[in-house]
């Protein structure tokens, strides 16, 4: 499977004329080596040349895992004092030849101290920002892969169903975050979370990333939950909103509005469309009633190893959608000062269309009753 | 509060000789505006020039956020496209006067992403690695932050009490990782973890930054649990070394030593030592014993709002320890393919010599009879 996953890597290098790519911790790393490592301060980083046998420059004490990876990478371990460090990363980038080479980074990753190092280990390699490679890299998912998404999903559902009789008023945003997050482990999830579950009440559930606080539940509240679990690396993303009677009848009115966007939108998902038109679809169905602007953000994004990768569903993204891609379907209309909603779910698209891998109730649901 | 963290700053930079300091989302960012944002791909940047109004930039959709920081940002919010993205950041970029500017940026966490729309935006600003300003910056702690780290440890000394008695033989590393987890946020602790528990049992022991796995533990097996809470956006970070007899002589032998070591590096601590001295004491026990190679990392790393942070306690580490210092001392002894120890605590340095503010026994427990 890693042997695999190279070998597509350096195809995708070579369509986009990179001599190589560097990958430091975290996903990219993970997918391509089988092997896991924090990103800390101190750097693990990971060069794939087109021509040189692979070389990982890491941290001493982490020598054992970089030998347990599928991959047979050279090894450039380095000890605690910043001689060393150098001495490691020089070594590995004569190692690969990186003079003169068009060296790929990840945009999105890449720090200032791997930059730095990198630059310094070879003044005359030129590093790029490899948006394409990485985008490309795990855009489309195996089986492997969807049967980790699936569970995750089922892990987050049976979560939510776990934690919903728990709410009552009074409740903070907080407590009720503590809530799911305990019951998406119980259900399985691994112990590391896409990201923490997002409770924003009331005027908070205008702030799409509001983080939870002390502010508790209360009657006359919309309430959105966004949260996600974990599963052999792999997550899910769901959003729901609920609310506490009374409800002012334009913001059950908005919740309407965003349940029809929602399945416009993973109506529009097939095959050869773009992303920009999924975008378009379930954006048309809020601009319609007037509520355009108060959609402030694209409809998607792709999941997978992260909660925020490729493709994403903006209406500028020319983007065609092929089977095994991953994303949310999740649009929101949100209030300034009174309260927003979201309605998300997890899509895969499948030779002939749109699996739908969420099957929780859309619908608004009384939980202050 | 955020008023005078700022002024720290300024005055901070201009020991530096930096005109300024562009923040990316994360915890220097709250620290220093009250604001939390989550790491993403659409990127947050406030610029911190000694002589102009703090500046902002953010996606559209987080403005609210923005306006709600005690720190009076001017804010430079773009939408969905790269065209309105590369606006706000030349908008901002002139509104602080960035040209001709020596720049700081966090070497840690500024990205390839943000550096290459700041340069883009004024390709005449120089842009350096701010690693003193940044280490200064939260490195000794007041008394708000004081008061939550001290509850942090407290929450994560709570969990580990009422996950001890649900350890048994055939249980999986993974499993009790999640008790781990469900024990903390049951206690109080903050929905984001500082990082996940590591769980390494019998053989993985010797990996010191193991990933809990499918393996169960099993009879001869030392356990290593190291995990945290966060209290108010502060950690903690303790480890404790347990086992499942019948025990190795030599695995119980070094399970002494690092108690020894961990005794001497907390004895070590006081105001105008080095940091490393303090490792040096830790470690003279354990290289005294013939076991020097196989304590394979520093004695301990700064906490606070990160999980690792300054000061390292490392031996080339030669800066002195201040009152409201706060970091871990945590000797370890690996022996690759047999097992490992590590016993971590968190320290303050007060006015007159050391505050430990953990409080766990120490000793060898047996979690498997």
């Amino acid at each position: 499977m890693h042997e695999a996953r190279l070998a597509r890597l350096l195809q995708l290098l070579q369509q986009a004329s990179l001599d190589g790519l560097a990958v430091i911790a975290g996903p990219n790393l993970l997918y391509l080596s089988g092997v896991s490592f924090h990103l800390m301060e101190r750097p693990v980083v990971a060069l794939f040349l087109r021509d040189a046998e692979p070389a990982l420059v890491l941290p001493a004490f982490e020598q054992s895992k970089g030998e347990a990876s599928p991959i047979p990478f050279r090894l450039f371990p380095y000890e605690e004092d910043e001689d060393s460090r150098a001495s490691a990363f020089r070594a590995a980038a004569v190692h690969v030849g990186l003079a003169e080479r068009r060296l790929g980074v990840e945009p999105l990753r890449m720090r200032f101290l791997e930059f730095g190092l990198l630059q310094q280990a070879e003044p005359k390699a030129v590093l790029v920002g490899a948006e394409s490679v990485v985008t490309e890299l795990r855009l489309t998912k195996d089986e492997v892969e969807l049967a980790a998404m699936r569970r995750a999903v089922e892990v987050a559902e049976q979560a939510l169903q776990l934690a919903l009789p728990q709410i009552r008023q009074g409740m903070t945003e907080r407590e009720l975050a503590g809530e799911l997050t305990l019951q998406m482990l119980r259900a399985g999830s691994d112990s590391e979370l896409p990201f923490p579950p997002i409770v924003a009440s009331g005027p908070n559930s205008a702030l799409p990333h509001h983080v939870p606080g002390d502010r508790p539940l209360q009657a006359g509240d919309l309430l959105i939950l966004d949260w996600g679990a974990t599963v052999a690396g792999y997550i899910s993303d769901l959003t729901r909103t609920f609310f506490l009677p009374p409800l002012d009848p334009e913001l059950e009115r908005i919740h309407q509005l965003v349940l029809l966007a929602n399945a416009a939108g993973r109506a529009a998902v097939h095959p050869g469309a773009s992303c920009a038109s999924v975008d378009q679809a379930a954006r048309a169905v809020i601009t319609a009633q007037g509520y355009g602007p108060e959609f402030r953000h694209r409809t998607g994004h792709g999941i997978g190893m992260e909660a925020h990768e490729p493709p994403y569903i903006r209406d500028d993204n020319a983007q065609l959608l092929q089977p095994g891609m991953t994303f949310t379907i999740e649009p929101g209309v949100y209030l300034t000062g009174r309260g927003g909603v979201r309605i998300e779910d997890n899509v895969l698209v499948t030779p002939d269309g749109c699996e739908c891998l969420s099957s929780l109730p859309r619908e608004l649901q009384d939980v202050g009753s």
